[in-house]
């Protein structure tokens, strides 16, 4: 439906952004918060016909997706508020010591964008992820222009949406190239963006394969670029058995919805559950069947993730020692996703990789330990993670410290009572971890934070006042948090 | 005279170092900032010994030695100092509202050590980038063990400086493994350690070609490490027209030492000059060239830097267009460097890559503008570099801000009427740049936002104060700085 973008078009989008960037990295941070809000307001604009479109591409339900809009708005709005508030330039000032041996001189550092940006819409997020997601509002607030490839799943919601950003350009009267909407349904696209020599950092969500390709090829660039790929997690969940002694239904109930919610497509949904082989764990595993029995199968994002999600369950259930343990009652039509819970030991999870490979989808597996000695293996073998989820008393968080700190140490997100879908947009939130669930567990993708990823700090060494820029002048004229002679003041 | 590591010992050292994290990282930030203050003063008690022998190993002069150490003391100190003091820590706190629909809940992130460091000790520094040089004091602040593999160049120096730092381990009660110290002339055991599962970063310091080799590995790995290398820079110095018309003479004074300090063996040396061919520049190349032939060759760090040395200004001199300006009248003894001044057209810098490479050694090259369009021509195929610098009035940085635009684009720290050489430790030096300056111009590694680089943030998610870590516990018991709702506060 929509034409791959050309080389030469991609080069111009890429020439006319490196021009744009010479602008817009030296506008005031307010004129970048007012841009953003704009974009927000315009997003609003777009009304219920976008949410229409965007229900037609991926079937998400209507009001999952207005909830989806609302939740994009609010952090593009947050993220514009943190721009300006400034704490993310990491403004440090060492005044001169000019009477020292040698001398010592003036020296100002803060955080300056690094280029255009090139932003990979995801799949499962057509607003919150995507072409004006949060990737592409980070890239604004750090002070860089964005090139979105669209992802083919929703490139008409993408369009539509790109609409309103370049809108909200013309308004703000931001320069030329400050945005760019490309469309590419092979690799092609993405190769030529991501080793452009004018594209200076990629955002990224989506698969394992994917998001490590375009990783490796910022990497082979004459100049290699960072890359912020956020891949592949299961998510584990450690019941400890204090805690289910006393509630192995209620925290069944509370993993049936998270399991299946969205038909299972968050990257924050639970893929693996880790229990002692005992009568709670047993009773835990009957409840959370008997749920997942009575949820319908879910129409997914698209064929591709539909086709995949049947291979991969299918191989996931056809490994030895694996047991399905319940399916969704309800047969499901072509492009439906089936809930699906399984089973396996220890032993199967330890010695078999393709148990720790992500099934995008409505699907679980419970993983029988013989007791914590095993379960500690257990969670020695798990690979990096967006999050891990411990349900436990303090009881069992106190007398299995080993464990925790195991656990802890393979994500970016360490919940204790709860599920790890839900990302909330705030400063606090980690959204990112170590190698597969992200390229670089030092970032996250989620929260103002994520600005970072996309600047890096330069020194001022000498300057006088007059020529430094406002962020760093003696009079502190925006008001923003520094720290002078190690010590941080707003004054 | 020191054996390569064996794999095996490579694997012994790196497997404690993995247990040796296990309690390092839970230490409180002070008992880590307190083995680092240890670690200083055994260092001080290594008494003249140590110099001598970095003296014998790499032809320093003792002063320059003291002095480096005695900078190498006070930045493990000042590391120390900011690890205690926390502001590294970033962290942020956002409180839950229960009330919400849905519910929002407590959210808490700090940064948390990523695991054992391998370091590799720089030629050109053998105490302030070597064994206990800012690498290993950023390591240690951020909580990760180190493992050090010792620059041949000045491998005894490297097992004093070893020893002292296992000793500090001792007095402090360090867990086994905290520290390591290997050796290795050849490619073999930097591949091993880089490649090893329990390494989670690298620190480099030295040649383009080995940092980038050590990049490579780190991305090649299943699970991909941050490699930070600072590695190539030349350091262009832009020679505006007012200034140049009021001082050429006293600007070549001042870079005939920059070039010359050290025997040019620093990677912040001016290697590149910019100016506009008119009399002025003719003056200020008479008078650098007049300076330069004062100058006597001076005995370099090591056969292996001597000879690279003599090739690489060899090559650069046979290029087409360039032309020899002066040289040391001194004839050089074998391994020293004769200082030495060269002179291109614009266009041949343009034309020619060879021209951009650094020659590490007392050697810089004047590049000839016929005006300030082509000195902008010139800047923009400037790749990333440490460091920038405009030798201008306040009038030639108004009248010129294209191309202050350019060059500041292009470094780590950007300085006005001064040298790059001389590198400030304190929290705002950035030490980095874009490539091939270093692997990423996000992180610096001098001064303690070096930490950062080998930290990642953490979020906890529901639990409650009793458990949450000391840094992140309502009251605030370190008394850091943390953004609670969005605001920076103390209390």
């Amino acid at each position: 439906m929509y034409q791959d973008a050309t080389l030469q078009e991609i080069n111009e989008a890429l020439n006319l952004a490196w021009n744009a960037f010479q602008v817009y990295r030296k506008l005031p941070l307010k004129q970048r918060a007012d841009f953003m809000r704009t974009i927000a307001k315009e997003l609003e604009e777009l009304g219920d016909e976008v949410l229409q479109k965007a229900h037609e591409e991926t079937h998400l339900p209507e009001a999952r997706l207005r909830n989806e809009r609302a939740r994009t708005i609010f952090q593009i709005n947050n993220y514009g508020d943190a721009c300006e508030r400034g704490d993310w330039l990491e403004a440090r000032i060492d005044t001169a010591i000019p009477k020292r041996n040698p001398p010592k001189p003036d020296l100002r550092k803060m955080l300056v964008p690094l280029g255009p940006v090139v932003v990979f819409g995801a799949a499962n997020f057509p607003f919150a992820y995507s072409t004006a997601g949060g990737d592409t509002a980070c890239a604004f607030a750090a002070g860089c222009p964005v090139i979105v490839k669209a992802h083919p799943g929703h490139a008409g919601t993408s369009e539509m949406v790109a609409t309103a950003i370049l809108k909200a350009a013309r308004i703000c009267n931001m320069p030329d190239g400050i945005f760019a909407h490309i469309h590419g349904a092979g690799n092609e696209v993405g190769e030529a963006l991501v080793k452009h020599p004018f594209a200076k950092a990629v955002g990224f969500t989506g698969s394992l394969l994917g998001g490590k390709q375009l990783f490796d090829w910022g990497n082979q660039r004459k100049d290699p670029i960072p890359v912020f790929a956020e891949m592949s997690s299961i998510n584990p969940v450690f019941l400890f058995p204090e805690k289910l002694k006393h509630s192995a239904v209620e925290v069944a109930k509370l993993y049936a919805d998270s399991i299946t919610l969205g038909v299972g497509q968050f990257c924050t949904n639970p893929g693996l559950i880790i229990g002692i082989d005992n009568n709670d764990l047993q009773t835990f595993i009957d409840s959370l069947g008997d749920e997942v029995k009575k949820v319908p199968p879910g129409e997914m994002l698209h064929t591709g993730i539909f086709k995949n999600y049947v291979e991969r369950r299918a191989n996931a259930l056809s490994q030895d020692e694996v047991e399905t343990v319940a399916a969704s009652e309800v047969e499901p039509l072509f492009n439906q996703g089936t809930p699906t819970l399984a089973s396996a030991t220890a032993q199967a999870f330890i010695n078999n990789p393709i148990l720790h490979q992500e099934v995008f989808g409505p699907y679980s597996i419970v993983i029988r330990c013989k007791g914590m000695d095993e379960m500690l293996e257990v969670a020695k073998h798990v690979e990096g993670q967006l999050t891990s989820t411990l349900m436990a008393t303090e009881n069992d968080v106190r007398n299995h410290s080993e464990l925790v700190d195991v656990v802890r140490n393979i994500c970016g997100r360490f919940i204790l009572n709860g599920v790890p879908t839900g990302v909330e947009v705030c400063l606090s939130m980690q959204h990112g971890g170590p190698f597969p669930a992200t390229t670089d567990s030092r970032f996250t993708s989620v929260g103002a934070d994520g600005i970072k990823r996309f600047a890096r700090p330069i020194c001022y060494q000498n300057w006088p006042d007059e020529l430094l820029p406002n962020e760093l002048k003696n009079k502190n004229p925006l008001k923003i948090w520094r720290t002078v002679n190690d010590e941080l003041r707003k004054d």
